[in-house]
C-alpha cells in the first residue's frame, strides 16, 4: 500500500489528528518477528512495566489499554463497587465525550459540576460529596480529574495534592484522566510522578495516542488499594491486546530517553507560539477581535474570533468549534464548516498542537488569521 | 529502543502469538505522517470500505475496532434488542473465551449448544430456538458461529447455506465470528464472499490479527436490515480508535493484493505439513501415541499426547493445553507447564500454524515429537 | 400478626409514609381466594386496561409494575435505544433518588439541567438538545419531567403542551414520572388524560403507592410508537408480580370511583391548611421566620425554619431536611435528627400531606411550629 | 371493588396461581393505618428480623424484595464481582425462567450443566468449577442450587453439606434459590437452618410468594462475609419497596405461628395425594399410559400423559406443559391448548398443588384424568 494522503497537511484540529512519532513506530518495528506470548507476557510490556516503576513509583503498575475511553472506563470500575458513583467536571472527557460508555458499560453514574477553566476544587467536590450510607443515592466515592484539562488548563502539583488530600479525607480516591498528562508534566517542567504519585492519585489514566503513538494507553495504578480487578476487567472491558507487545513497545518508546517529553514540550511550545503571535497581532493591531477564553498552559488554545472568520480559516487549517455556548468538547466531529448558524454570533474554537506541529504551521496560521481579521 | 526478544524463535501456541506481516507493517508506515481527521474520517478507511464493497459485495459496510471480543460484542449488540439471546456452541470464542463480555457489557444471553467439532447444525440450533414471544425466556434472535471453528473445522459452503436459511426462516438473523475467515476462504479456494454474503450471514467479525495485522478487526454487515447503531456502539463500547487510519491501513493491506490469503493459505499449508508429517510418522512407528482429534481443516491441529509429552516438548516449542476434558478454549494461557496433574490421563493439545510459521519450524517439531514419543 | 405499631400516629415526612387506602385493601380482598393465571393475564389487570383505556384513551396500554424506580428505569429503557440519553431536571427522582440504576441497570445516561423549581422549560431542555449524531455524545432522545415535580410545583396543560411540542419536533420523546400525577390531575382540576396523552406525553409513569396503595405502579404507554419490548424489559428488569392480579386490583380501585382524586384532592387540600395556617401564623405574629420556599400547588410544603425549629420539632412529627444547599432529596432518610451541623444556618424543609392526613394533623402542627418560632 | 373472578375455581398451573393465604391478607391489614418509616425503618421489618435470626441463626440478615427473580439476580450480585460467574443447573430458575435478568442486569455469566433431576452434585459442578486466574473465563466464583428443584427434587441435608463444603474449598459462595424452601423443609421435616445455614448455604433467595404471600421475597445472608453491598444493590436493582412495612409484615405472618410450614405441608401433601391416586389408578387400570418423569419430592408433580390427554384435561383444570423435551421451564405461559404440535408424541406436563389446593380438587383432577385416559 501506497500513502493515500498528501502527508505535509498538518492543521490544528486535535493532537489525535497527527500520526506516528518515528521513535514510536520504529518501536513498532524493532517488537516485530519472531512470536511473542500473547495477551501481555511478553518482554516488552515487562519492560514497560519496569519504565513504569521508573516513572511513577516502584509498586506502580500499568495495564496498556487500546484508548482512552477504555482507559478510564476500566480504572473507574476497577476503583468503584457497582453503587459507585464519580465526581467530575461537567466538561470532563468521561462526562461528555465517551458517548455515555461510563454510564452503560461501567455502570456508573457521574456527578458532574460545571467549572470555568476545566478545574474541579475541593468546594467544587463538596457540591457533589454527600449522601455516603444513603442508599437512594449513588455513592460519591472517586472524584476523577483531566491533567492538562479539556480547555488547556492545568492543576499545579500544589492543587493536586490539596484535592488529593481533601478526597482522601472523605473516604474516596482520586482518579486522573491523563490522556495529555505528558503536556502537563512537559509544561510544569516536573517528572510524572510529581503530578500523580508524588500528590496523591491513585489510579492514572496514562494517554499515550495524543503524545505520539498509533493505539496505546495504560491504566496505571498508583496504590494498588484503590484498584481491584484490572486483570479481568480489562479483558470483559474488551481492552485485551492480543498482540500486546506492540502496545507496549510504543509506550515504552515514549518513556525511554523522554521521548513523552519531548514531544510534549514541543506541543506545548508550539501552542505558546501561536498565542504569542496573536496577542502580538492584537497588541500592533494586525490581528482584530480575538479573544482568548483559558489561559494557554498546555498544548490547546481557547478563543473567540469574529463572526464569519472561523469558517474562512478552516479553508486552510482545521479545527473545532467548541460545542455550544454552555458546553464544549473534546470529540465533537466538528472541524468542518458550521452552516448558517455562525452569523448570529461569535463561536468560540479550539487550536490545538502536536508533536508534530511546525512553526511555519503556526506562522502562517496566524497569518492567515490576521489576513482574515483586518480584510474589509 | 531496540529488540529485546530473540526474533528467530516460533512456536505453535497461538496465531496471535506472531507479529506483524512485513506488507501490513509498510502500510502503517505508508499511512504516517501528516494530518488526517481522527475516528474514521481518514482516507485509509474510505479505501477500506471501497475494498470491502469489493470483497463483499455492494453495500457491505465496515466498522474498524480493535480486537475480536470488541468485534464480536459489538456486533452482536448491534443485532439484538436488550432481550435478546444468542445462540452458540458451547466452545464459541464468545462463549468461553471473552471473559463474560457478551453478558457483562452487550448484556446478552448465550444460549449454548454442545458439540463434537465446533460447528452448529440446524437440529442443534433448534434445541434452544424456542420460546419466542414468552417474556421468561431470552429470546432468541441470533445465531453465532465460527468460520473457522475453534476446534480448526469448517463449514462447507452448502451447510452455511443450510444453517442461513434455517436462521432466517425463523425470524432469526446469523452472525459469524470470523477471526479466522480468512483460512476458512484460503481452504475452501473460495473469495470471502462465498462464505458471507453469499451464504446469507448478516453481520460478520472479520479478523485481522491473526491474520498477519498488529491491531486490527473489522466489523463487516453484509445486510444493513441485520443491525442498527453500529456508530454509536463502537464509540460506547470503547472501540472506537481515534487514529483509526491506521487500523483501516491494515486492514486494507490484508484485503489488497490477497494478502490475507496468501497469508492464511501459508498458515494452513504449514498445519497441512505438520499433519501430514505426524500421520506419516505414525504410519512409520516413528511418532508413537499420538492421535489426532479433529481434522485439520484451517491452521490448527488437535491432537492427544501420551502422558508427559506435552510438557517436555513444550521445552522446545510453546503450544497450548486444550482446556478440560469437556472444554476447550481458544485464549488460555496454557502454554506452560501444566504441572503435577498430567500423570492421570493424556492430555489434548493445540498446535497452532501461523502467517509466519515456517517448514523447517514444522519439521523441527515433528522431529522433536518423533523423539519424545519412542524414547523408551 | 397483630399491629405492632401505634396506628394513629403520622407525620409529613412523605406520603409513602402512610398506608393502605382502605378501598384499595378491599380490593386487594375481593380479588383474592381461588386461582388465576398468573404474570398478568387475570381478570383483575384486564380490568385495569379498561379503565386505563377510559382515563387515558383508546390505546394507552398499561403494565403494571412494583415501584416508582422500576417504572422509571423500564419506561425510560422502552424509549431508548442503547446509546440513547434523557434530558431530565437536575432535581429530578431519576437523577437524584434512584441510587444509579438508570445508569446501571439502564445504561442510561441523564443530562441533568438545573432548575429553580423543579420544572424544565424548552429553553433548558435546549441547553442538552444537541449532538445528535455525533457518537462521542450519548444521544439525547428523551426528556423526562415530572408531575407534580419535586417540589411540589406543577406543570400546567399550556406549559406541557408547549414542552411536548418542542421535544417532539427535534425528534425526541416525551416521559413523565407520574409518581404524584393524581396530585397534579386533582389540583389542575382536570382528568388524568388532560396533563398526559391530550398534551403529548408519551409515556408515563403512573404512582398508585403515594396515592394510597400498597404496591402498586404501572408503566402507561399512551404512544405505542414512541415505547418498544416492554414485555420483556419488564420481566428482566424484575419488575414482572407473578400474582399481578394484586397490583392490579391496587391500580383498579385508585382508578374506579375516582379515588385516585378523592386521594389526592384531600391531600393537597391539606397542604393548602398547612400553607395558610402557616401564612396566618405569620401574618399575625403566631410564627416567627418561617419562609417558604416553592408555591404550594400539590401536597408538599417547602420552607425554611429559624435555626434549631427543626430538630424541636421533629419530636412530635417526622418530616424531611430537603438536603444540600444546592440539592434536595426525595427519599432521603433524613427525618431524624440532624445532629449539630443544624446551627451553622438554616435548614430548608419538606413538609409532605397525604391521603390520611387529618386536619386536626395539620392544626397541632401548625401550633406546635407556632409555640417553637416563638419561644423566647 | 367487587370480586370479578370465580373464587372456587383452582387448578395445577403453578402455585403463584393461587392468593394470599387469610393469615398473611390478616397482617397486612394488622400492618395497616398510621405513619411508618419507608424503605424498612419500621416495626414490622424489625420484627422480620427478629423472626429470621430465629429460624436462621443470630446474624442471619433479611432484605425484603419484591420478587423471586429480584431476590436471585440482586443475591448473586451482592456475592459476585463484575467478573464473577455462576454455576447452575440447566434447569435452574435463573438459567432458564428470568428473561436473562441475571445476565442484562446483573452482567453475570451462568455457567450452566445439564442434570437428569434438578440437582448439581460435587461432579457436576466440578465440570465449570475451574479457570480461576484466567482473565478470559468469566471466574466460577458461587454455586447456586434451587430447593425444592424446578423438577420438584429435593437435596438432602447430608447432600447440600458435601456440595457447601466442595463449594467452599474451592474458594466459591453457595447461594440456594428458594423459591419453594418451605416445601423442602416441610417436606424433609426440619427447620429452615437445618437447610440452609447449618449446611453452609451462603446467602439464600427465601420464597414467600409460592408460600401464600401476595407480594414478598427475602434475600437472607446466612455468612456476612459472603455478600456485601445489599442496601446499595437492592435499590439500584429496583426492588426497595417504599411501604416496605407490608413486605415484611407479609413474611413475618408466614415465619410466625409456623404458617410456612403448615401452608408447605398441606401443598406437598397434595401432591402426594395426587400422585398416590394416580399410581393406584396406573395399578389397578383406571388410569392408563401415564407416567411419572421424576420423584414428587415435594409439591409438583412430573409425568407423561397419552398423546392429546393434556389439552383435554386441561379443559377443566389449568396446568403446564413442561417445555421442549430437552428443557423444561418453571414459568413459561403455557397453560394453554398447546396446539397442533402435541399429537407427534407424549409430552411432559406438571401438576402442582399449592397452599389452597383441596383434596377435592385433587380427587377430581385424578377421576377426569382416568376417565380421558380410559376413554375407547
Amino acid at each position: 500500500m501506497t500513502s493515500l494522503h498528501d502527508t505535509s497537511v498538518r492543521g490544528f484540529a486535535s493532537d489525535n489528528y497527527s500520526g506516528i512519532h518515528p521513535e514510536v513506530l520504529a518501536a513498532i518495528t524493532a517488537a516485530n518477528d519472531g512470536h511473542q506470548t500473547a495477551y501481555g507476557s511478553d518482554v516488552y510490556t515487562a519492560r514497560l512495566q519496569e519504565l513504569v516503576a521508573g516513572h511513577f513509583g516502584s509498586g506502580a503498575e500499568a495495564f496498556p489499554v487500546f484508548n482512552g475511553t477504555g482507559a478510564n472506563v476500566t480504572a473507574l470500575q476497577s476503583m468503584l463497587p457497582r453503587w459507585g458513583a464519580v465526581i467530575a467536571a461537567s466538561t470532563a472527557h468521561i462526562n461528555v465525550d465517551e458517548g455515555g460508555a461510563p454510564e452503560r458499560v461501567g455502570g456508573i453514574k457521574i456527578l458532574n459540576v460545571p467549572t470555568d477553566d476545566g478545574k474541579l476544587t475541593t468546594a467544587l467536590i463538596d457540591r457533589e460529596a454527600w449522601g455516603w450510607g444513603d442508599e437512594h443515592r449513588a455513592q460519591p466515592l472517586v472524584v476523577s480529574i483531566t491533567q492538562s484539562t479539556e480547555l488547556g488548563t492545568l492543576y499545579t502539583p500544589d492543587e493536586l495534592r490539596t484535592i488529593a488530600d481533601h478526597v482522601h479525607a472523605r473516604g474516596m480516591r482520586l482518579h486522573m484522566d491523563g490522556a495529555r498528562i505528558a503536556n502537563a508534566a512537559a509544561a510544569l517542567g516536573v517528572p510524572l510522578s510529581a503530578i500523580t504519585r508524588d500528590v496523591g492519585v491513585d489510579v492514572l489514566s496514562f494517554g499515550g495516542t495524543k503524545n505520539g503513538a498509533m493505539i496505546g494507553e495504560a491504566i496505571i495504578v498508583l496504590d494498588p488499594a484503590a484498584s481491584e480487578g484490572l486483570t479481568y476487567l480489562r479483558k470483559l472491558n474488551m481492552q485485551l491486546s492480543s498482540k500486546m507487545r506492540f502496545v507496549s513497545a510504543q509506550l515504552v518508546a515514549l518513556l525511554e530517553n523522554d521521548l513523552w517529553r519531548r514531544n510534549a514540550e514541543h506541543a506545548n511550545g508550539m501552542a505558546q507560539r501561536l498565542r504569542a503571535a496573536v496577542e502580538a497581532g492584537i497588541a500592533d493591531g494586525s490581528v482584530r477581535g480575538v479573544e482568548f477564553t483559558q489561559p494557554t498552559q498546555a498544548n490547546g488554545v481557547f478563543a473567540v474570533l469574529p463572526a464569519g472568520v472561523a469558517d474562512r480559516l478552516r479553508e486552510s487549517f482545521r479545527f473545532y468549534d467548541w460545542g455550544p455556548a454552555d458546553g464544549g468538547s473534546e470529540d465533537r466531529a466538528s472541524d468542518a464548516s458550521s452552516g448558517g448558524g455562525e452569523d448570529e454570533s461569535r463561536r468560540e474554537v479550539r487550536w490545538m498542537c502536536s508533536f508534530d506541529t511546525s512553526a511555519s504551521d503556526v506562522d502562517a496560521f496566524v497569518a492567515e488569521l490576521a489576513r482574515l481579521t483586518t480584510a474589509a
